[in-house]
Order: C-alpha cells, then sequence, then structure tokens
C-alpha cells in the first residue's frame, strides 16, 4: 500500500447509500485514507431513487459508473445483473488501483463487489456480516463473509457468529451500523416538515393524524408470491383507513410484483388515504421513521434505525424472521388479518424505549480507523477448524 | 419437481472432468433422475485439453455450451470470467430448468454456476466442501457452501466443517470424492502402455527407469511469484537428471507465469529429460500415478487419487497446505534444494498403503442416490447459531 | 444446409413481432424451412408491451430467451444493451445452428443480431432495408445492410438504394413490408370493440367522437430533448380537448424522458381526455389506426400501416423526416402550434385514398420462398464498385 | 465541445498501434486536441505482441485499459468479444466524455468501438474506409463507415467508394494511411541489426542470404480451412528452402488453425531454415520488409507499407483480393506449388520503386488538423440518395 491507503467504496442502491454516509464521510476526512467511491447499480436508475444525486450533493463525485442493472426483476435478470457487476466492476479496479474496497451488507452488488476485488488480491472489508434473515440475502451475505478478508459486524452477536464459523478475530470488528450514525445526528424536526417537501399525487398526509411508513421489499426466494404478499399488506392497512406513506420496492427480484400489487390496489379505489412515494433523501425518511405510528413492511431499517429510535413496527413474512432486533418490532404473516391486528396493537402501544443494539453513531469513525491500521494476509485460511467447535456439542 | 428431477452438472475443466464422470453416469443411470449437462470454461478450450471432447466421446452431448473466459490469465480477468459465467449461466438454466444444479469444488466456474443457480432458486448440491488450502479456491470454496442447499464433501472431517459452519446436517452427506471412484475401478495397466499413447515432442520417456509428474498450477493469491515458483520446482527436477512428464497449467490467474517458466526453462536447455503434455484421458493420467515414482507440484490429484493409488508425492507451496490427506504427501516450500530433497526422500521410500481417506469408490452412485431424494428448502438460514458453538471455548 | 433450411427468428420488440408475424407464419408453414424462435430484449419485458405473450398465444414457443436490456434508456445503456445481445446470441446460435438469421428493420437489437450472425459466418436476411429516416436508427439500417447477406427491402426505392451501396441486385428482394401483410388481413371490425378491450384507467374513449392515437418514441440523436419534444405533443392535443389513446414509448434511450413528460403531464391536471396505455395486440392496435381521426407522433406504422389504411396522420420531429411515404402523412416541427395545427388540417381532411407503397399483403409469403431458394455466398464483397456509379455525376 | 476537444483513440492490437502512431503523436502536440487512449483486446495480451508495452514506452498511458477476448479464436467468440467491447466501451467513453473517437480500420474492436460511440451520440472518425477486401472485415469496414461520422479514407479510389455510398463529401478527407508515415520515417538501418534484437529459438536467419517474411492470418469466412491454408504456406516455403521469418497469427477467428498449423510444421522437421516470431516493434518489421527479399502470406502490409516500401509481396487466398494496391503485389490460391512459384517470380524480379498509393507520411498531421476543426452533426442521414447515383447505369 502507498502513503495512504486507498479505499474504494461502492455505493449501489439507495439504502446501501444510507448505511455508508458516515463511512464516506469519515474515510475522506481520514489523514492516512484516500476515498474512491463507485456509484453502480440502482444507485444510478430514478426509479430506484437515483442515489448518484444525493451522492454527488454531499460532494462525492463517483470516480466510476458501472450500470449494471438487467432490466425484469426476475431471479433470471438478478443473477445476470450480479454477472454484469462482475465483469465489469474489475475494470474499475485496474483503474483505480484501491488498497482496500468496501461492500455493504448483503445485496446481488455486495456478491459482485466482494468477488471482484477478492479474485483480484484486493482486501475487501465487509459491513454487516454474521446476522441472519431471509431471501437469496441470507446466504449471500455468510458467502461474502468467507471472502472478505475484514469484517465489520453491526453487532456483538454478529461477531461472534463470524468468528465462529472459521474467520480470524482479529479481523473482526464488533463497529456498530453505519445507518445509526445517521440517525444519532439527524435533527429529528416535524412529521410536517418532512412531509411537506415530498408531496407527491394524491391526498396529502395530515401529519397531526397518526400515519404509517410502509416499505415492503421482493423475497426473492419467494418469488411469484409477491402480488399476494403486498396485496395483504395493503389491504391491512386500508381496512381500518390509516393514512399511509407506500415506498415502491427495491431492485430485487419480485419487485415488479410489488409494484403490480400497488397499481392494483389503486385501481381498486381504496388507496384515497395511501400516498406512494419512490424516494425519500435520508435525513428526511429518518425524520419521518421518528414520527409516524408504525412502520410496516419487511425493510431492516424498522429493526435498525426504527429500534434506535423506538419506532413500533410491525416485520412482514420472513425477510426479517430472525434478525437480531429490540422490542419495537413485532412479526407477522403474509395474513391481512394478522398484520391489521399486530399494527393495531402497535398503535395502541405507541413509541419505544431507543435502544443501541446496532450501535451509538460512531460506526462511520470507527471503520476509518480500522481501515487506515487493519493489515490481513491475502491469502484467507479458516483462522480455526470450525469442527473443533462443533465437538462439544457432540459427534453426528 | 416433476416426474424425474433434472439434475445439470456444469463441467466446467478438465480437472472437473475427472471428478464428475461417475456422477454423470449415476444421475443418466438413475431411474429417478434426468440427467442435463452443460460445458463451460476451459473444458471448451483446446489448450486446456478440451474436456468437452472427452464428454462427448463417453456419450455425453453438452445441453449447452458456454465460452467465458477472458483472455489474460490474470486475476482481473479471472474475476471478469466469473462475471461471464454468472452472465450466461442463467439463461441456460432458463431454457433447461434443472431441479438441482451441481456444482464441484472450489474455482471461479463453480462460483458462478453457484451463484447463479442460488439467485435463481435452483437448489445447489456441492461437492468437496469444508476442505482447507490456499489460493483463492480456500475463500471461495467456503462461500459456495455458504449458498448451497445441499452438501457432498468428501471426507468425515469436512462434513463436520460445513456443519460447524451453520449448515443443517440433515443435508450434508459424506460422500467421498467421486475421483476416487474413477481410480477404483481404472485398470492400472503398465505405465509403457499410458506413456506410448501420449507421445510428444523430445525424447520419450523411459518407463523402465524412474519418472516424476509435474503438476504445478498458478497460486492466485500469489500473483506475480509464478514463474519463480515454477522455476524452483523445474531446476529441482533438473538438478539431479530425473526423467519427469510436465504438464502446462490450469487457466486460473498466472497460468501464463508458469507457462512463461516453462518457456524459458526449456531455452535454458536442461530440460531433455522432461515431456511436457497438454492432456490426457483421465484413465491414462491414473495409470501413470499409479506407476511413477514421485508426483510433484501442487495439484490436489496427489493428495485424492494420490494417496488412494499409494503414491509418493511433493507438495509444493501452500496451494494444499493444510489439506486433509495421507501419509503419502511430503510438503515443501518453494525452495529447489528443499523440493529437491523432498523428491529423494520420496523416490527412496517408494510407494505407500493405500488410503481411503477420500473415499472408497462409490461417491458417484451416493451422490445420484441423494440427488433424488433429498428435499432441503429452496430458503436458506442458519441452522443452528454458530456463535453458540463458540461459546464453550471462551468469549471473547 | 441440412434437408430443410433452419431460419431463426429473433423477435426483440412489440413492433417487432407486429412487423414478422406472417413471415413466422409462412417459415413455420414452407415445407424447406424450420422455424426457430427467439425472444430477447423488450419482447420479454411487461412495461414494454411483453410480445413474448403474443408470440407463446400465437403458437411460437421460443427456443431461447436472451435478456439484454440494460436498465436506464440513456445513451450508454442502449449501447451496453446491443454488447449484451452480442455477448449472449452467439451462445444461442451456437445450439440452434440456424442456416439463416432473419433479423428486422433498423434497432439495436437488429444490430446485434446481425453482427452476431454475420461474425458466425451464418447467412442474415433484413427486412427494411434501405429506408431513410432519422434517430441513430438511420446509421444502424445501412450498417446492418452491410453486414447481411439477403436483403429483403420494402419499397422499389429502398431496393435500388441497397443496390447502389455496392450489394449484389441477385440478393435484394423488394418484398414489401410484412407489417402490411397483418393490416391486409385483419377484418378492421369497430373502434369500439377494439377500445372496449383495453380499458385502462382514467375517463374512457367514445369511439362515437374523434379521437387520436399518440405514439411518440424518443430521438436517440437528440437524446435531452425529449421531455420537452413529448410536452409539445401533449399540450398540442390537449390545446383543442379532442380525446387521444397515449402509447408509452420503446425502450430507447430517451425513453425515460417520454415517459417523465407523460406523467409530468398527468399532474398537470389537463389530460382528462386522455387514455394511457402500454400495450395493445396487434389486431386491435390495426382496428383503431383503422378508425382514429389521426395518428400523431413519430412511428414508423403511420407512414407504414396508416398509408396503406389511409389513416390521416402527424408525424413530428426527425424521427420519420424524408422516410418515403404516401399523402396521408403532414410533417411538423416540435412546435406546439404547428402540430395543433397539422392535427386540425388532418382532421378536416379526413381518411386518405389507401396506398400500396409499402406492399400488398404478400411479403411474408415471398420472404418464406426467398428463404427457401437464395443462395449468396457467405463472403461478401461490393458487387460493383460504388465509385463508379459516382463518375456521371461528376469527380469531387 | 469544450476548449479543447477530447479525441479517444481506441488501441486494439499490435496492427493496429502501428497504423495509429502517428496519430497518436499528432493529436498529443495539437494545441486544439487533448488525447485520450483506450487500450484494449489484443493489445493487453502478450501472445499477440502486447502492444499496450509498446504504448506505453512511447509515452502514451492508457486512460482505460478493457480486456475484451474471450478465449477460442472461434466465429463464436469473436462475435462474443465484439459484444464485450460493446458491453465494456461505453463504461469507459462515459468516465472520459470525448468529444470524438478514433477507430481503425475493419476489426471486431473496430465494430465495438464505433457502435459504442455511435450509440452514445459521440462523434466517430473512422480510417481506411472505402476499401475492399475478404474476411468478415470487408462487411465490418462498410458496416463501420455508415455508422462514422468522420472519415479518413486512406486512397483516392476508397474516398469515393465512401461518398457513393451516401455520405456527406464534406465529411470524407482522403488523408492517406498513417501506417505509411511511420515508414516513411523510420530509418531504414540493415537488416542484421533488426533480426540481432530479435533472435528466437532455432538457427538464426543470416541476413546476407535472401529470407522471406511470413504474416498470414485466419480469413474468417473461410474457418475451418485454416491449416490446410498455412499449410499450403509452409509447404511451398520450405519446398525451396529459403530462409523465412514467420509470424504468429492475429486474434481473429481461426487464429488456432494457422497456430496449430505452424506447430504441426514443425513437428514434421522441415522448419530448419524458418523462425517464428511472435512480435516485432513496428520501426524493426519496418526494417525487415526494407530488407527482406519478398513477403509471404495475407497481411494488409504487404500492400500498403509493402507498396511504399517496393518490397516484393505474395499475397495469397481471399483476404486482401480486390485491395487496391502497387505493382510490389503477385496474387496466388492457397495452392502450395502457385505459392512457390509466385514467390519465385518475387525473388528473380527483386525490390520495386516506391509507390506512394496509401499516402506520403503525412497523415497523421492531417488527421490532427481534420480532427481539430471538422463539425459534423451527430445525427448522420444519406447525404444525396445512392439510387440517384444508380439511374444512369439503367434501371433494374
Amino acid at each position: 500500500m502507498g502513503d495512504r491507503r486507498k479505499v474504494c467504496i461502492v455505493v449501489a442502491s439507495r439504502a446501501n447509500l444510507a448505511r455508508v454516509t458516515t463511512v464516506l464521510e469519515a474515510v475522506r476526512a481520514h489523514p492516512a485514507l484516500e476515498l474512491q467511491v463507485i456509484a453502480a447499480a440502482s444507485a444510478l436508475l430514478d426509479r430506484f431513487g437515483g442515489a448518484v444525486h444525493a451522492l454527488e450533493e454531499a460532494g462525492f463525485r463517483p470516480d466510476a459508473k458501472i450500470r449494471l442493472i438487467i432490466e425484469g426483476q426476475t431471479p433470471t435478470t438478478m443473477a445476470k445483473s450480479t454477472g454484469l457487476g462482475l465483469l465489469e466492476l474489475p475494470t474499475a479496479f485496474e483503474m483505480l488501483e484501491p488498497d482496500i474496497v468496501v461492500t455493504v451488507a448483503d445485496r446481488f452488488e455486495t456478491m459482485a463487489t466482494d468477488g471482484a476485488a477478492a479474485y483480484m488480491n484486493i482486501l475487501v472489508a465487509h459491513t454487516q456480516g454474521g446476522e441472519v434473515s431471509g431471501s437469496i440475502d441470507e446466504s449471500v451475505r455468510h458467502a461474502v463473509t468467507k471472502l472478505s478478508h475484514i469484517h465489520l459486524p453491526a453487532t456483538r452477536l454478529s461477531a461472534r457468529r463470524v468468528i465462529a464459523m472459521g474467520e480470524d478475530p482479529q479481523y473482526v470488528f464488533n463497529v456498530g451500523c453505519s445507518s445509526i450514525d445517521l440517525a444519532a445526528r439527524t435533527h429529528r424536526g416535524t412529521a410536517h416538515a418532512a412531509l411537506s417537501a415530498h408531496a407527491g399525487p394524491g391526498s396529502p398526509i395530515d401529519p397531526s393524524e397518526p400515519f404509517l411508513l410502509v416499505l415492503q421489499h421482493p423475497v426473492t426466494t419467494e418469488y411469484g408470491h409477491g402480488v399476494d404478499q403486498m396485496m395483504a399488506t395493503l389491504h391491512a392497512i386500508s381496512s381500518f383507513g390509516a393514512q399511509a406513506l407506500v415506498f415502491w420496492p427495491n431492485v430485487d427480484a419480485g419487485g415488479n410484483e410489488i409494484t403490480g400489487a400497488i397499481h392494483r390496489f389503486r385501481n381498486e379505489g381504496v388507496a384515497e388515504r395511501c400516498h406512494f412515494i419512490h424516494n425519500l433523501p435520508a435525513d428526511d425518511f429518518l425524520r419521518l421513521m421518528a414520527h409516524c405510528s408504525c412502520m410496516v413492511g419487511n425493510s431492516s431499517a424498522a429493526l435498525r434505525e426504527g429500534g434506535y429510535l423506538g419506532t413500533p413496527a410491525v416485520s412482514i413474512g420472513t425477510r426479517q424472521r430472525m434478525r437480531e432486533c429490540g422490542p419495537n418490532v413485532v412479526f407477522a404473516s403474509y395474513d391481512p388479518l394478522e398484520i391489521a391486528t399486530a399494527v393495531r396493537r402497535q398503535l395502541a402501544h405507541g413509541r419505544y424505549e431507543p435502544s443501541d443494539l446496532f450501535g451509538d453513531g460512531t460506526a462511520g469513525q470507527r471503520i476509518a480507523e480500522v481501515l487506515a491500521t487493519v493489515e490481513p494476509p491475502v491469502q484467507k485460511r479458516l483462522h480455526y477448524d470450525p469442527a473443533d467447535l462443533l465437538e462439544p456439542v457432540g459427534e453426528r
């Protein structure tokens, strides 16, 4: 590595950006680090929030833009988009020659980034390893752990899982989740301010009355069921006439099913208290989380930032099932009645005590510090034998 | 799944083919299974042995051919070739609609195959998981485990490692290595017969005198050092004038370095007792293993089939370091003196007792049987918490 | 070539399908031909009409599906999508081994299809060569001519242009446009029937009153101006309160601009007499062309089928400028006033005499006959020297 | 365009580099131009001469490197490599934002470069348009003309052909071939100097005796015949025991056939007076052309630089058939006897008078001047109707 370590961060979606903003800032500010940014995938697409604009407004001009989303939102195109990332990112890495690549969480862009760097003998630092969830993300997250050299899990339990899978504890750092950093520093303002800035079509949300935030993404391993799953949620909401701000889904396989359900729901003529929204700056989104009555859907934000902010949440289906979380989350299956009941319960409960399970707001700083000093070998090998751990619990 | 389960096996190299031949046969013969074959990557390239010809001669006509090797043999092109596989294999999978995809070991083609199927919600069965080695293969092997639904490790220890990493024991089958199947059934004949069929340029190998088999592949994580590493081996061999059959390297990053070393070595004019060979049918290769005096290099065949056949072997460098093996293997670093000493010691020792560490010759059958009956869920999740296993060895 | 010539037709969009339906039928019915079908590009995407469904309903099951649209609808992604086609189509061609590939018109999928086949020494038959238009299509159309072996232009003038560019007259066949075949055989029914089958959101179109058909696609060479161009059209229409059925644009670069303009227009609240529609079966689309008061926009259908049906049309901007057409077309620039004036003039004029400039309804049959008998060499070469033609008009 | 026009030159092979070296220099030196360089395709591969090293030694550091050769050298992989170029070059163009892209001649990399830029509304300047030859290059060259905005043909006749195909004479510049620039300025030295610098294996060439330069590339449209074609040439040469410097072929489909023939020929044991060589700096290559007794094969260099230098040449087969040339070239079919006879005739004749058919050594300068001032529209359209030219020669 040269005088200053070159750290390349790949920003691949709107959600991605929220989770690395403070890392971007901390790396840029660190005297021993040089920041490189690649904008890729749905971060370049307006219908998924066009995170590249927010990135540029925040003063991070991408060193490369990699357009890799193959249209279709099917399992086939998701696999192919991963391939396109693995095909093109090496070209960018070859030009930029980073010392360390930072990749986030568990998405197909993560997989592409991580695979590209690992094959190119570039050190990979991975955030949010060791968590448990549903969707293909669950498999990808752990696969990415096995390809990464530097682990930046968000909780103590996650860190222990990463180590137990055979990673060297020397390179596992429980830094917290950088998404909490943003939540910690954003002035919570009022719902009114956040809402008025982003009026979409339809009757406006009245912030003085209760309103829901609905974020439901496709579950790739349940592809083909997305329409029914989303209709269940939407019908549950409309059944008791709550105001709701409904977000369009992400780019994963099945996103078109969620989109289709929203269109069908609107055509049913019962959506009059719902607003549909493509995008929101991270700050305004956090403000709405801080003021809404309940989050509904299957976004991990309900568990992470939601936990930190004490926002009541109903997590639907399998996507977040088994992920660590605080008391603010109630789980429900894809049944409209069950969802409606859970939401009512949360509305009755009101806001929760804040939890620092996912961090205390210093993750960005801590990550930059790790990146500036850590020196793992490029050649990975099981640090200790996971099988040795198995012994105590009995031989099969 | 339909009446007969469609099992798609991706054959991606010469080494690959040797390791799935009996699986191909057993799946084809199984009444509850329907075989699909994809030939890909270096299996389609003559300079890497053109395994597709052997495949077709054995009566397996590929349902699709995927040309995915981007020329260069650098870390960049290896990453990109992985991407090309992930881009094209989904198209083939969409046409063939397999119920299960079988992928072998730990190569970049394995990664592409596995990632493509996993994202497409197709069950993936993975052979040779849970082993430990060097090169990027080490990382990829474990990543592939985390993406696969059905695990077919080759040894008891490997199986335990796979389970300890959080995989469900219900879907982990210690079936042995199917490469041993071929070794078990091949009539060992004589070295003379095997040699005479494959005369290349240069003075012929005299099978009545000792001869070495040299297979040394690039170590991707040590890219840039391949020339020196191979020269060390070649000089060691030529230092005591042994006859040697030297194989060209595989398609990995750094293959051009190994190739360059061979060219340089030949130009030095000390290669008169060496033969250089691109390819050998699996049967003849096994015969030579059964009759050679010593295997030299870093191929895993020295540990697997070599162990089964009791062939003395010198394993050089980091590529196989820490992989399970029997007594037939002596390890050496990239030092010509150390290599020469180790080879001499093995020549003095002579052949070893056969070992069934990697199986007893029934892997193909057992794999087909597993594939015909196993019913794992598409949605994976950590079966038990690896962190729970960690507890007994002390909290960090 | 074998007993029956294998003819592979690549269907890449909704518009594409309408233009090869009778060719598909005629090739399938021809005793000397064997039909192969590849569905690709936006033909696989529901938001562009999902032509693959219509294809399958018509009994043409695709032999391969190639998903190649990289999302974004920018000049960059259009170029990249072309590349993806050129990357994947060869894999399909290698599996299908066609004797002749048929490619349509002038789109980026045409370019990919044509390039792939030409490099693979497969004969290429190209429809609609020799026409003149705007957009990048103009360049691509002539480039495709230079790569194709068999030319199937739609008009006499087009055929002469193809020859004058150096193509061998022996392989240039003025067969007419197969889009006219469909127009010739479709029972024209009533607008009412066609409209009632495809009710979208908004107040229904009343077929007893005049209504417009609006199809405006992006002009790739004017990328960045699409919003203004489309707003001009929409404002022109709304200015005199005509009923209008407005189609969403195709997948070309700038499609998102047209889409954005439609959204903006709807938000302006002046769209109450407009219906917005994604897709229409070819038959119903032809019925609406036969009964509407005027076509507005820049689709070539207004010149082709519109001419045949005598439908008044206003062609806006540069996309069709200079294309051969009959008297039914009036051209206008991107000026709302000019557009409104032209539409009024056409409404006042009413329907035109039908024209057979683009064919008489037998193109499909004639194309199949050509494909069954033509025997061009794979190696092309300028048939005669275009420079020799230049002489008479004076040396530069 | 900005203050200085950004001119991006894509260097894609060893041959390519020789043909744009003076353009690179002239653009770099021009006060109104800013040079960008992309190294791509076989220019990055050592076994095809690794032109990137020469490029860097000449002080041209590539702004991007695009690895796009899919290994195999078959028609399928050639098509796919074109696709890979079209997929990746747009990413580079988006980063570099060139005003004009310069692309050379007629290769698949040319096609990819040209297509990428044209779809992205970037002006394309094309050298060597309007020539006639064999192989797929013939089709590609004219297709590229139809996609390009600025034409830089090498001869007066070529310029007239480009115009006759419908291009606007205002943007057609007969500048000569920049390969001649190098020939004009290279000090011809002695064969001895050039030879001694590049000794390969085998007995050295004695420059005081006659020696041949053999360059034979695959003819893609005759794929499958390459072995026989090359064997005919090699046998012809060995039949009268001439010294020969034989070059390995380029990366086109069928290159492996030519390579295979060379290996076979060497194994036949009659190659003792032949040297086989991968690469030569352009200057040394020109020196050898200036001093050899005859060029044999199918390289266009025999017609271009060979004509300028007066080097006797035998052009074999269809690859250069019909290309404009001077008296120094004799054509022969793939018949060993015919080839041998033609070579003998050339040896008897000796060197020819130099010809300036392909230029006078000022092409680079003239091209830079054109690029600095030309202002073609992005939207192309047939300038005049080629069909109008056809009229005088009679209607079909």
